[in-house]
């Protein structure tokens, strides 16, 4: 066996794949074969596929569904999920019918605005550099003119410049703090040659005027890349009714559903535990969206849970209010996601997606992407308020269960009629089937 | 167009494929081809997959990669990786290679308690529930075993039970935050099967007993539910070498190296804008081994956000000291994560990644994620302090940018040879592609 290897990228991808087989699996042959049905029928589109990373060999395979019947200021969508995870799809489907006939997913973009941070060190006096200030933006802007013009053209560009302080708490270190507006792109590129660019300015910029002293050629630029923290590129989505229009769930009548709901998400606002699995279930909506038009679902997440965490305590995203007899459930979340360049318009099912929702811009998207994750939301909290979160999961768990024993059809009839009232988990389903094996006349 | 649909969920996956391309796409049939060419070949497979989730209708593609020469503990891995975001595998492979001759990547579990909660209103007086804590929890313990029997022959249970008092924030409020270990299981299920256990024993055991008073009919459990947020499930990855062995990059010496990188990481300690792209590159490593293993990325994005706002501010996962000569950079983050149950031994891929990680325990594949994560942060943070972040993704969006014009090989070639020195937007090189298409002698 030899585990380690020298030049493996630049190996096909067979013989990576047999390298591979041959020193960490035990049916070589088998593996190579299982692993190879999972490419693309078609060369060229698996080809395309293989360059989005490196060292690929194969595809992972997420299920790819949708949810129907969502009502989105006031127009019909069908959306695109990308979700492993049992029971998310259901709830955003059911959550969907739900509000199609309570007036349906209201939404709005409230601001747009990305960031990008240029970090230096320089001990001359920030001071300088703070008089001179207005001049060194102009000559950055004007020196970007050959970057920025197309995106100005589609309605984006560079709408800030800023200097930050940080001495105070790392010594002789600032910041440059751009803001951008991308339009329909994340921009992610776009703001990254702008950064780098605008680093070589800055140095030029100070380094060539004798005005900034004896220091002037010691600027060093530290590091130059946008920030996927953007608390003013946000969305928010929201659903209201009156409450008797709730309806009675189980035991509980409306008012009595409006206030426990409105208790689990003010619990999920004053404790980081309950906090963390709420906004967990967001997230189980966006990133299924974010995934399914092939954005970036990292940079989604580390976005929305620093948000969560601005005003010094890690909390709940999103809000409710029962108040004058109205049931509002709102969400606000910062959304950077693009619906043209990088995958989007790569990824062969990416494109699919987006035709399904109607080609939409980028804010479209978002309010799209935000009202799935307070649909998700409003589903598990409405379930783990009324009938518990185990009664469906465990539903789905049992057949989880039953497919890793390879259940036959009989033997799954006969499990879920015995589970219906207790409680599944894998030995005693196990142990169930094993019984079942010995005596399946029982 | 119809684009509100009834009973959707109890189509058949055919139909269903139907009714979404003929109500929202402009070629029905070839989108219908299209996504049916993603279904995998075996029908068994796609069907299991097809119960992952729910109303599905295809399979989304990611790149599976791999990242050799990874050297954890001294013992030499392969790790897969999911990821559709160029230059992650490129960088986790740089990085394992570099630091293969350096001593490697170090590891160790120093915690793995997960979290359930239970949280209930209730009018009375809980001095009188503290009192009786004590029969309560013996109470609870012996209902559970049934449950519990086989977690505790596995090496895990319930390791603690307490109860919180929230009243003061929220009126009447409660929880029983109940501590688990659940071996090489993520635990979900068996954590939520306990906890609503334990909510029919709460209400019996207070309903039941005259000593709490009038009120003792009126304890109202609102939800239970594990917690996702795990800050005694941590593990720790390190590497660390004298700094002469770091070596030179470009222009830095190999202290230069160090002191740039140890500053990186303290500005990502003190802003919050720098903090979240910093620790998303981090996820970007540990969510590809994550569904490589059908692990839940989302539950592992919520808890490590939440634990990097632990302290009051959201900051940097990972630290650096530079100090009497060595070189040291380390990770502390909270994983739960495991190996056996859920998806983990159904999804057929999942199942070759643990066999191509030799079949690790869960606590080895906390360890395992975690350097990936170390070592993709390193990787970012020393070419964003030397090289600058651009040189490589330019690279790759060049590729596909290209891709996306449907350029070909000759194409290709003068295109990459033209863009070597100039900085790469859509535009300049669409209208590059434009030019040589016009002239292609030129």
């Amino acid at each position: 066996m030899q585990k380690s290897i020298t030049g493996f990228s630049k190996l096909s991808k067979r013989k990576k794949l047999q390298w591979l087989v041959e020193n960490f699996f035990r049916d070589p042959e088998g593996v190579m074969k299982e692993l190879m049905s999972y490419w693309h029928i078609d060369e060229e589109k698996q080809s395309l596929l293989d360059r989005f990373s490196e060292n690929t060999i194969s595809n992972f395979y997420l299920p790819y569904g949708v949810a129907p019947n969502f009502k989105i200021n006031g127009k019909l969508y069908c959306i695109p999920m990308v979700i492993e995870e049992s029971s998310v799809v259901a709830a955003a489907a059911n959550a969907a019918k739900y509000w199609q006939n309570r007036g349906g997913f209201h939404a709005e973009v409230l601001s747009t605005e990305k960031v990008g941070q240029i970090h230096f060190i320089w001990g001359g006096d920030i001071q300088l550099l703070r008089t001179k200030f207005e001049d060194l933006k102009k000559k950055m802007l004007s020196k970007a003119e050959s970057l920025t013009a197309n995106m100005i053209s589609r309605g984006g560009g560079i709408t800030g410049i800023e200097l930050v302080d940080l001495s105070a708490k790392s010594s002789d270190t600032y910041q440059l703090r751009i803001n951008f507006k991308t339009a329909d792109s994340m921009g992610a590129n776009f703001i990254n040659s702008v950064l780098e660019l605008f680093s070589k300015v800055l140095v030029e910029f100070v380094s060539c005027d004798p005005y900034f002293g004896p220091e002037r050629h010691n600027l060093d630029v530290l590091m130059a890349i946008l920030s996927n923290y953007t608390p003013e590129c946000i969305v928010r989505a929201w659903v209201e009714c009156p409450v008797e229009q709730l309806g009675t769930v189980e035991s509980f009548d409306a008012l009595k559903l409006a206030k426990r709901f409105e208790k689990a998400i003010h619990i999920a606002k004053i404790d980081p535990y309950r906090a963390t699995t709420h906004n967990k279930g967001i997230f189980n909506g966006i990133d299924a969206v974010v995934l399914a038009t092939a954005n970036d679902f990292r940079a989604i997440e580390a976005n929305g849970h620093a948000y969560a965490a601005k005003d010094g305590q890690y909390k709940s995203l999103s809000e409710c209010r029962v108040e004058n007899g109205i049931f509002k459930f709102w969400l606000e979340i910062p959304l950077a996601i693009g619906t043209v360049g990088g995958l989007t318009s790569l990824h062969p099912m990416a494109k699919h997606s987006l035709e399904l929702l109607g080609h939409p811009t980028a804010e479209e998207l978002m309010m799209i992407i935000a009202c799935m994750g307070l649909a998700q939301n409003f589903a598990a909290v409405r379930s783990l308020v009324t009938t518990g979160i185990q009664k469906g999961h465990m539903k789905m768990h049992l057949y989880n269960v039953l497919a890793s024993l390879n259940a036959s059809e009989c033997e799954i009839e006969q499990t879920v009629s015995h589970f219906k009232h207790t409680i599944v988990s894998y030995s005693a389903v196990r142990d169930f089937i094993g019984d079942l094996r010995e005596s399946p006349l029982k």
